[in-house]
């Protein structure tokens, strides 16, 4: 039985009419992406190469396991971006929805926050949390520049306080370049075990290496059979003929919706534990295509809760959305006959929740179609490790597909410089006194403020 | 001193060329929106009547007052949408941000979870939860219809746990429609107390009825304070000339924004706890204007986490976007000089995590303007009951008066009753046999199936 299928037939002109796409176009964009793909797997990106993801396994394996002894009660993850979206996403999708609340739900697990801001008002409360059990909290630090001012910032705080603790420098792993930046250099100076995010490989393409590996493996999350699913994914996609292939088809149908308007790419999951799977995908299509004044505009939207919220628009806005359904089936829930002398919840008493999910998302699907509003269904037959690495891998390749056909480089991200330097300057960075200027006169400008 | 302020420099042309607004537009635009204001004011809708909203507090803290007793550990909303939006926005702003993680940052109150969802895997271990301490358990059940299906079936299953324990039916509280409906028959026959949702609100405005200020009032939140900010508001904008008025000027720049090829209206909240106010928001704009095949699409991101994620695409991508920014300056938190060694820290160490988190929204904010993406900013100097109450009435306002210029009716959602009648049809709903028939026919039919 197939693991994670896709369907596409919301999409097409045959289905919607104009708004969809033309099976001729599909098919000659598909193959030219399947060239795209051939020359790929020819020389790979270093994202595709399971050598190297594969090679880091035994070193996080042993740190992971020598934190063991230290029954780790606070885990802090530091990090913002690709250095928090996956495991943000593997742990939403792998671990018990009310992890931190009970003792019972973490089955012997550290609770975890993931700091991926620096609003003080949220810091203060965290570092309020850890100052309890300093000498129980295990800090990862993840910055693959090591650079980052929000990273480095709490990185200071969070050493202050775990610092007047026996073995502090045991109790912060620091994944970071293997040479550059300044927390390779704090590590070589303080000695904290550290783990290497692999050159080549940026912030939203990192799950797979240690960013996510290391903190899924502190929760016992099984990261060989993620890879694994990864690699089978891999495999699939190169030899599977284009027609058939998911990565390429959904490259080509993407591709095609933004040029026929569809500017806005909704994913929708029908899963709780796949919502944080769009946060992801929307940081690896925004930040990948993003460029040169093309790209489509990534969007979260979750079913049923949005139906309540965003379907209105989709149905009777602007036809300017694709919308992609995640869905999975999940677990049985009788819903018993409480109320049982309301003739009208006949069609609900005695159901199952499972089917009543299910049946919204049919008819949300089947009201997109007849509204003519493109959509398709990947659905996702188990959540496990494996089929989440394999999910992970395939928009991977995807979008590293359509960057070739959009002719850009979909690895680097220079429209976000310019508020990096800004920033340091008003912070007072020496060298940046013009900047800094320029931002204090955007303060002393007040002609266009009103209030209340 | 002002409470709340906005600046919307950098959304005029004059700041930002031709993806900008000219100030003749905006004023011209901002005098109809005046006209409409002045005749909505003469003949308010039902969301803008204090009287009405205010003759509901008495009961509404009767009955907060009386559930007390009970000593309530676990306080499980069911509701969504509009039903559910407005509490999980309040809640999100003035609670602890882990509430729910231990008994210190409650202060006494319960623990709470809003089901907005159905998805079954989560319901489960809600209920295996509320199962311990199901005598300790208060339900909150929301449907202004009383007809929703998520709802109707979440209350089926809570009510079946509730019931084996003693004095259920005063731990159910019922807030639904004063006449109509299968809530409130249900209701009258099983005696639950109950709170009516006024006539002519409907769930996107109804945060300031009974849908949202019971759920706070239980939490303890001054909800009269809430009422007071939102009526301060009203009367703000009641009297304030057009080109000083906050609700006339924000509406004309989503609208000529919105006709001006922004499409797009980004909510970029710099505070943790604003970041439910955009998922609020989200619903208002999308169905009240999402119409007639019209309508702007909400975008919810978050500051300054998604600078790592999103502002790629918003400052080097397709000019299809207005950001508008809502930033609250927060509390202190020193940055200690722990890494000293590293002269590349200087510039943060020692400094303040709040001026970095300035320093960050002005970097981004100038970094827009210098990419010619067009930006406000909404500055609330204190997020309490209060401006929180404002803020609510202010949006809710700007939407009113852009469903005028739209001409559309801003209270409808007549686009998403087909998805209802296609789930009801898949449940097996007498009547509706021709629905399920074409159901069955897009499951069958598989022609466009791919899969891994």
């Amino acid at each position: 039985m197939k693991k994670i299928e896709m369907d596409i037939t919301g999409v097409l002109s045959r289905t919607i009419g104009e708004h969809g796409i033309e099976e001729k176009d599909l098919y000659d964009t598909s193959m030219r992406l399947d060239d795209f793909k051939k020359k790929v797997y020819k020389s790979p990106y270093p994202f595709m190469d399971f050598g190297l993801l594969k090679s880091h396994i035994g070193e996080i394996k042993k740190i992971a396991d020598s934190v063991k002894r230290f029954k780790i009660k606070n885990l802090v993850i530091l990090g913002i971006g690709g250095s928090s979206l996956g495991t943000e996403t593997i742990f939403h999708a792998l671990l018990h929805p009310f992890h931190n609340l009970d003792t019972k739900n973490r089955e012997g697990k550290p609770r975890y926050f993931i700091l991926d801001n620096i609003d003080p008002h949220k810091i203060n409360k965290v570092l309020e949390i850890v100052e309890k059990d300093r000498d129980k909290t295990l800090l990862i630090v993840i910055s693959k520049s090591g650079e980052t001012p929000e990273t480095m910032s709490q990185f200071m705080l969070f050493k202050e306080v775990l610092r007047s603790t026996k073995n502090y420098t045991e109790r912060i792993v620091v994944i970071t370049d293997s040479k550059k930046g300044m927390l390779r250099e704090i590590v070589k100076k303080e000695g904290y075990p550290s783990l290497s995010v692999p050159e080549g490989i940026g912030g939203r393409f990192s799950v797979l290496t240690p960013v996510g590996l290391f903190p899924s493996s502190v929760m016992g999350i099984d990261i060989e059979e993620m890879l694994r699913g990864a690699e089978d994914m891999y495999g699939y996609i190169k030899k599977t003929p284009y027609r058939k292939n998911m990565a390429v088809i959904l490259a080509a149908i993407l591709y095609l919706m933004d040029i026929q308007g569809k500017k806005m790419h909704v994913m929708m999951p029908y899963c709780e534990r796949l919502s944080a799977f769009s946060d992801w995908f929307r940081q690896l299509e925004a930040e990948s295509l993003g460029k040169a004044g093309n790209g489509p505009t990534p969007i979260k939207s979750i079913g049923v809760t949005d139906q309540h919220s965003q379907l209105q628009l989709y149905i009777d806005g602007p036809k300017d959305k694709c919308i992609t359904f995640l869905y999975h089936g999940g677990e049985k829930r009788g819903i018993p006959d409480s109320i049982p002398y309301i003739t009208d919840l006949e069609y609900l008493a005695g159901k199952d929740m499972k089917d009543l999910f299910y049946a919204e998302f049919l008819g949300t699907r089947r009201s997109l179609i007849e509204a003519r509003t493109p959509s398709l269904t990947i659905t996702v037959h188990e959540i496990n490790e494996y089929t989440l690495g394999a999910m992970f891998f395939l928009y991977e390749m995807v979008i590293a597909l359509m960057g070739h056909i959009y002719n850009i480089n979909a690895f680097d991200q220079p429209g976000v410089e310019l508020g990096k330097i800004y920033t340091k300057a008003v912070m007072g960075k020496k060298g940046l006194e013009k900047q800094k200027k320029t931002i204090e006169k955007d303060l002393t400008t007040k002609k266009h403020l009103i209030g209340f």
